[in-house]
């Protein structure tokens, strides 16, 4: 039933990293919440976070064990490697019941009969979905278990890219792109935002060259005239207007990998000072971007941007970039490495970074971003995209 | 700056609600966490939900206070209808923080600054995007304060909707109509899944009559062929074939608000079981719309259904139907009431449901859904939409 994304052996392999860890912590059993890490391990793919699930690994045993809802148990036989023993499921009465149940009831019960409800047991404690109640939960059902932070654990397993990985990274490029270009076009003075997110959505799914789009963890963003300093603002009614700055970050998305990108656009005639932020914002990225290398931190990559626009009395407090590549909503970061200062992590060869970094003015903001991939020569951007203001 | 989209005293009503259900349980304040709960107090819309953020409602209080990040602080500014000084935001290095910092710590000095650290404090224990470590950080920068689970409070507090949301929910329908016709057209023998997300997709952001709509909760869902029995999968590169039975389950947006829509239709030539099938879902639907009314249970509106699939000896064993409207990512439902046996919720005038039910064969599955308006009369549906079996 398996949908063909990856070989069993691409699974086998994150197992191994993962359970390398686990007994590095002397771990028993960990409880995977994050959707990421779910698909992950398991490639369990399917919009049904909105409920209590996860994926349990132990030390010891041989696959993981899905827990979800009963009625998505068909799409855990549909979308993972696992044996029917292994997908385990809850009845809908756990779900926002008005009676005492909970789905972590149900987890607690594998737990226990995995043998390792007296052991020690990874939660992710600060992981999107495992909530306070799923905590608390657990730790009444299993008086004998010692739990551990392990929220990054499985992310940190994540950070290097298989070449079947970075496929996928480039298939959403490509996507990004095409949707970048669509973006681009529709965007002018009169025409409501909502109309340009509409044809950029359409072509972020419709894809490229025989094959389609997933949805991506994070809506289009188009922060536009004095809103370029609200960057997670959604689209409105609003009609763009003569002298508007408008910054777009979207991400194409293939198998649940991004290759997000980032670029400006201005209605009308540029005034200078947008012109010359914009080429400050190149110069920062590209000085950045020779400067990632295997061997090199992320701050010293960032201390690269930081020393360019200094040049020209700029400074900007936010990290300019971070880990990224499988993900659901709400993200598509890792939450592991960032590019900024105080983070030491040395780059190796297939890490993939989202670079965005940004400079605002009192009533307008630059934003150009690249996707990166580390190779042995340096960072390799995934997109091919013209790196300046553009102008609609 | 705030955005019109509720006059003040609509905000005033809500404070004054959620205030009625704190002062029952006796509380000092509440921390809500859960996205549409921080909308329906504030006004705070963003794609923000990522990384730690909530809306501190006081008891004796006047303003609900903001917490989020700095760089969504001007986003809260143009969203929301509160004044400076009840705007208070984290520095980026809270965020997936490489030293001992989190966003939980700020909010436990902004509950200490409002005076309530050592009182009865209401956490959203089970609701998304509060996660077990904000739970034991704010317990221990908080030793004096008593926790309380306040998962559904405000959820319970939006239940009836006011005019102004009905009408924002009423223009919702309208695009879910739209896009509905849409995806119907869409779809056919030889097109890829992907493409008719696509086209959803841009219908649903694209509008009608002057207005667009906002991302959906949910994506758009489309279970096809043997994976009608799958129904959070979401779409992939495969074509649909003569013969595959097709579910879309899609919702407009506006303002977040949604009015979800599902049809069924089978692509080829539908066999005589399907037929009858959808005549039963359609009679359920229909007697459990009748049934619907002030007074009236969510159980009782469940066994009207019930009670007619019976009649062709058809079981269905999960809920039919839930309380919703105002929502984001991932879900739409409110986690109140539900239409299921065992739920003894009382309907009042102004709740909206989602009533959803379906039948699944061997093979195939057929739900076709409305969202309803409880009014004086009787259930009123949003959108009006053929409620039958559709072909492609």
């Amino acid at each position: 039933m398996q949908r063909d994304i990856f070989e069993a052996s691409e699974y086998e392999r994150r197992i191994e990293r993962t359970r390398e860890r686990m007994h590095e912590r002397d771990l028993d059993a960990v409880v995977v919440s994050d959707p990421a890490n779910m698909n992950y391990l398991s490639g369990y793919d399917g919009w049904s976070f909105y409920v209590h699930q996860a994926v349990v690994l132990t030390a010891e045993g041989d696959e993981p064990v899905w827990v979800g809802r009963e009625m998505d148990a068909n799409g855990a036989r549909a979308t993972t490697w696992l044996s029917e023993e292994n997908i385990r499921s809850y009845s809908d009465d756990h779900v926002h019941s008005p009676h005492d149940l909970h789905p972590m009831d149900f987890l607690a019960d594998v737990l226990a009969d995995l043998d390792v409800d007296g052991g020690r047991i990874g939660l992710e404690m600060d992981a999107y979905y495992f909530t306070a109640k799923s905590y608390t939960r657990l730790g009444s059902n299993l008086p004998e278990a010692e739990f551990e932070d392990t929220t990054l654990l499985v992310n940190w397993a994540r950070v290097k890219k298989s070449e079947r990985e970075l496929e996928y990274m480039r298939e959403a490029a490509r996507i990004s792109e095409e949707a970048m270009v669509a973006g681009l076009d529709a965007i002018g003075a009169g025409v409501p935002e909502y109309e340009a997110a509409a044809t950029i959505y359409d072509a972020l799914i419709t894809g490229t060259d025989g094959y389609g789009g997933d949805y991506p963890s994070i809506v289009p963003l188009m922060p536009s005239g004095d809103h370029t300093g609200t960057p997670h603002l959604t689209w409105t009614d609003r009609e763009f207007e003569d002298g508007d700055p408008v910054i777009i970050e979207l991400s194409g998305c293939r198998h649940r990998y991004h290759s997000p990108l980032a670029r400006t656009t201005f209605v009308g005639d540029p005034p200078a000072e947008i012109e010359r932020t914009a080429d400050v914002v190149v110069e920062g990225i590209e000085a950045a971007l020779d400067a990632a290398e295997p061997g090199v931190t992320c701050e010293a990559v960032e201390k690269a941007w930081r020393d360019t626009i200094a040049k020209y009395d700029v400074e900007k407090e936010d990290r300019i970039g971070y880990s990224m590549g499988l993900g659901y909503p709400p993200d598509w970061g890792e939450h592991t490495a960032s590019i900024r200062p105080g983070d030491g992590t040395v780059l190796e060869e297939d890490m993939t970074f989202h670079m965005i970094p940004g400079i605002w003015g009192d009533d307008f903001g630059v934003e150009i971003s690249e996707t990166f991939h580390v190779t042995a020569d340096g960072a390799e951007t995934l997109a091919e995209f013209p790196r300046r203001l553009f102008t609609a």
